[in-house]
């Protein structure tokens, strides 16, 4: 089969990792994937912040892990939302009509280069948590994400440390023709 | 070079079109690439209507033209929004948290395995003025989109009849590293 299409329809989320770091140079295409990434008149108003500091990212799955047990959601403290990858992420941009959807053209590029270079990822959602444990100008100064800019999602990659799990089913319905 | 990275780096928005259909069984894998995206907690709230009636397309076309008009966007008549592509995929979603993001997913999914497979895409945000020409009721009777559900963005895409552009320059200050 066409490997990209092979890398496409194989994806899955990854959530156990080796103690591992990917070499600078895989990480440096991953990288270079989300940036070739097409935005809306192509302004690329993102920033991308690469974590390899593990005390950072353990800092940041803490905040994440407190802001959701403010909110009263099921957590436990040992419960880490990066599954203790070596790599994390952090992207944000500015908002503005398409925003979202550039952000999601990046992020799929990121997973996609990670899964063919032999990485597993995950998608992360939960560091928009951290703000509900500490203010903006604190958790935007530790991830260096510019002024004007929002935090909108996290992805973490390494090696894996599992199979990939079966494809989950595809819902019905998601597709009507116009012929 | 690994042919997914090379065709996450190799993909250009293509503006013309040969007029000359796709092999079903080629929409078919690109509309599964779409499918196979991931979605915050695996919702797939989204839905997608694939178009090959010149007519339609054309129609639709016409009315986001009459739209910007209505804007007072600099337009023509004969301007045609997807280059007279002989597909145009229209995505929308129930819009929640991450809903932009998901889409972004689907879109760049769609848009990548299009390259895999030989054709040239173009994701298309101007298909949002058809609403300032038609009612929502109307526009949304007419590409199928389900009751709860808003459009988010558009791709077309078929044979290319123009060489890939270059690349165009990527900003810089876009990453930052936390090692």
């Amino acid at each position: 089969m066409n490997k990209t299409i092979e890398d496409i329809l194989g994806r899955r989320s990854i959530r156990a990792y080796q103690d591992k770091p990917i070499p600078e140079e895989d990480l440096k295409t991953i990288i270079k994937a989300g940036l070739y990434a097409p935005s809306a008149k192509n302004k690329q108003e993102w920033h991308f912040t690469v974590i390899t500091n593990k005390e950072v990212i353990d800092q940041m799955s803490g905040m994440a892990v407190e802001g959701m047990k403010r909110l009263e959601l099921d957590m436990n403290d040992d419960d880490h939302i990066f599954y203790h990858a070596p790599v994390v992420i952090v992207i944000s941009s500015k908002i503005a009509g398409f925003s979202g959807i550039n952000v999601g053209c990046a992020v799929q590029n990121i997973v996609l280069a990670s899964m063919a270079l032999g990485y597993g990822s995950c998608i992360i959602g939960q560091t928009r948590y951290m703000y509900h444990k500490a203010n903006k100008i604190d958790v935007d100064k530790l991830l260096k994400i510019p002024e004007g800019y929002e935090h909108d999602i996290s992805i973490c990659l390494g090696y894996p440390n599992q199979e990939a799990p079966a494809q989950k089913p595809r819902k019905e319905k998601i597709v009507d023709y116009i012929l």
